[in-house]
């Protein structure tokens, strides 16, 4: 709704900064334009395999191998939208009424493939404190619920955390044990600044998925192209459900994303330098804020803000921002029920709006706070 | 199996005539291409409305409020591909458990999906002396298994028959009238040629979503886009399940197929002429065969053809087939398991890889019958 009433507003003449979408404006690589044009204009616009294209599928497996320290191949490789590989990794492994476990706030499609699943969700808060931070604790919290499956997001949206190498170990250890079904959602992988980033695609596990998506790594959120990495029987069950729910993707937007693998770490160290710069930025203006709480993101280029010192819940607090100061924002409860007192800010717009829109954000919290000393003076 | 055992054949080096892929080989309309490529050259590569893109919404409505004789807009039309769309009517129409009708012979991805949903199925096979049309009692048999809903198929694949307006406006009244979800799957609406195609979406119903897909209007499978047509409540339930699955669907896509519009009516009549021309030519050397018996299609690309009197049934017929004559048919077990005495041939493939697989197909039958004769004779 925030999106539409932005809409309205932009339609009346004015102008309004779009902190709410996680849509990269950095361009994307040149190779992975050039060869998706080059693959169109020869005409490659028939079917392809359900599990996906497979000179994709080989580049991913690869780079995994490179970085995974255990040969990765191409059986271990589906493509699929990173989108739907969410509710097609829910379908595989739950039932209608089963429990599932999200580590809190989580991005909204869990919630919304969750429902369409029929599944029941435990969710599990993460301590703000810490960053939001996952800890043993939070593991044996999620186990002690005795799910059907767990989805686990490092680095996180909209917290910006990364989570540490030794409680993902844990955490997979544990499902393997237990034979609970592990989707591990590492969309932002390639964006973490200033912690190291580790891959549960490291540990060999027959329950453990991890997906990626090339809309983040290469800003091309419009490609709708993502991949699973996992053991071969899970990968055969995602590619039966792609081949079931889509048939298979387009040759030439595989074909594209396939020839940005060969380019990708010159591409994303400049992305995170971006990133990093932007989240930097924000900061120096939040900081200034009187009536505003954060962990600063190690990744990504979300702020999930507490908004509680303002007085006004989320949505009020994203729709007052929205019509008196044209700055939109995301309300914390699409990342759960209990994120009432939080918005999210996304930093990878324009840089200019961004930082327009964050100040604009900061001067709107403090007035709200100042207006609040102010009207609970007579009453005191 | 078929497809893997033909690419096993073509490794060692022998040509296989392929006849088992819906695979349109007519290059798309340069202004689909043109479209696409602009598009992406513009950087194109942003999130749109899980409802499709408004430019590609306007132009289906526009279409269809030519054909419909009553206004349609952009609130009846939801873009999703068109294969997605199968599921995501069952899911919005249906519960695990409860009873959806086929006719049959029916497409493969409808049991799939079905069976993905966790539905119970109930076939009403049609009569294959009528050419499998659709009859008054068909539909009397549909609507007496007390359905949630009920899908059909004109023009079908894989018969090639298309349903005459009277069964169709009947079978939408009764849904209508007790409440049953309709799919009504068009997406060979734009290749019927030697009989009039009667769109579900000329009759105004809140039960009946109509689905086309572009893959088949301007040959372009790859671009795995489609649309659905309907009220404006069931299309908003179709858009929150996009949304909820795969977000949104590329905007280069959708512009190409939105470009192709303006062309369609004279490049369906080029693809038209080229099915009806292929079909004819098909039709001659079948009929010279005295082992099979078949419907001549009135729309599409497909035989669905009767190889009883061969002996052998589809799986063996198929893989004796592509060893022995190096030709890849269907076998009619993918429509429904009591289609264990049929094949089923695309023609729209190289067309003269079309007529060397036909005459092979049709030089094996005669064989097998012969072959038959020979060995039943010293038994009289």
């Amino acid at each position: 709704m925030v999106l539409e009433r932005a809409k309205k507003i932009e339609e009346s003449g004015a102008y309004v900064y779009h902190l709410e979408l996680g849509n990269p404006r950095q361009p994307a690589p040149r190779e992975v334009m050039d060869k998706t044009i080059d693959a169109l204009q020869q005409h490659a616009v028939g079917y392809t395999y359900s599990a996906g294209h497979p000179t994709l599928r080989q580049a991913v497996a690869r780079r995994f191998s490179k970085h995974a320290g255990r040969p990765v191949t191409e059986a271990n490789v589906a493509i699929s939208p990173a989108n739907l590989l969410i509710s097609q990794f829910l379908e595989l492994a739950c039932d209608p009424g089963d429990r599932v476990v999200f580590f809190t706030p989580a991005f909204p499609t869990y919630w919304a493939a969750a429902a369409y699943v029929g599944l029941d969700v435990v969710s599990v808060p993460l301590d703000h404190r810490s960053g939001f931070d996952l800890s043993h604790r939070d593991v044996e919290t999620a186990l002690a619920a005795n799910p059907k499956a767990i989805l686990v997001n490092s680095a996180n949206n909209p917290t910006g955390a990364v989570y540490s190498r030794e409680v993902l170990e844990h955490l997979v250890g544990e499902c393997e044990r237990r034979g609970i079904f592990l989707l591990s959602d590492e969309t932002y992988a390639e964006v973490a600044y200033s912690k190291p980033f580790f891959s549960v695609s490291r540990i060999p596990s027959r329950f453990a998925l991890v997906m990626g998506s090339f809309s983040k790594m290469f800003s091309i959120p419009g490609f709708r192209t993502g991949f699973a990495l996992g053991d071969p029987e899970l990968i055969e069950k995602i590619s039966l459900s792609t081949s079931t729910l889509i048939s298979c993707l387009p040759v030439f937007t595989q074909l594209g994303a396939a020839a940005g693998l060969g380019v990708l770490d010159t591409y994303t160290a400049s992305v995170r330098a971006r990133c990093a710069a932007a989240v930097a930025n924000c900061h120096e203006i939040l900081r200034g804020s009187n009536a505003l709480s954060y962990g600063v993101p190690v990744a990504g280029f979300y702020f999930f803000v507490d908004i509680g010192a303002t007085g006004l819940d989320d949505m009020s607090f994203a729709k007052r921002l929205l019509e008196e100061r044209h700055t939109a924002v995301t309300p914390g409860r699409s990342f759960g029920a209990a994120y009432t007192g939080f918005v999210r800010i996304a930093t990878c717009g324009r840089i200019q709006d961004v930082l327009e829109g964050t100040r604009r954000l900061a001067a709107f919290a403090d007035s709200l706070v100042a207006e609040g000393a102010r009207v609970e003076e007579p009453a005191r």
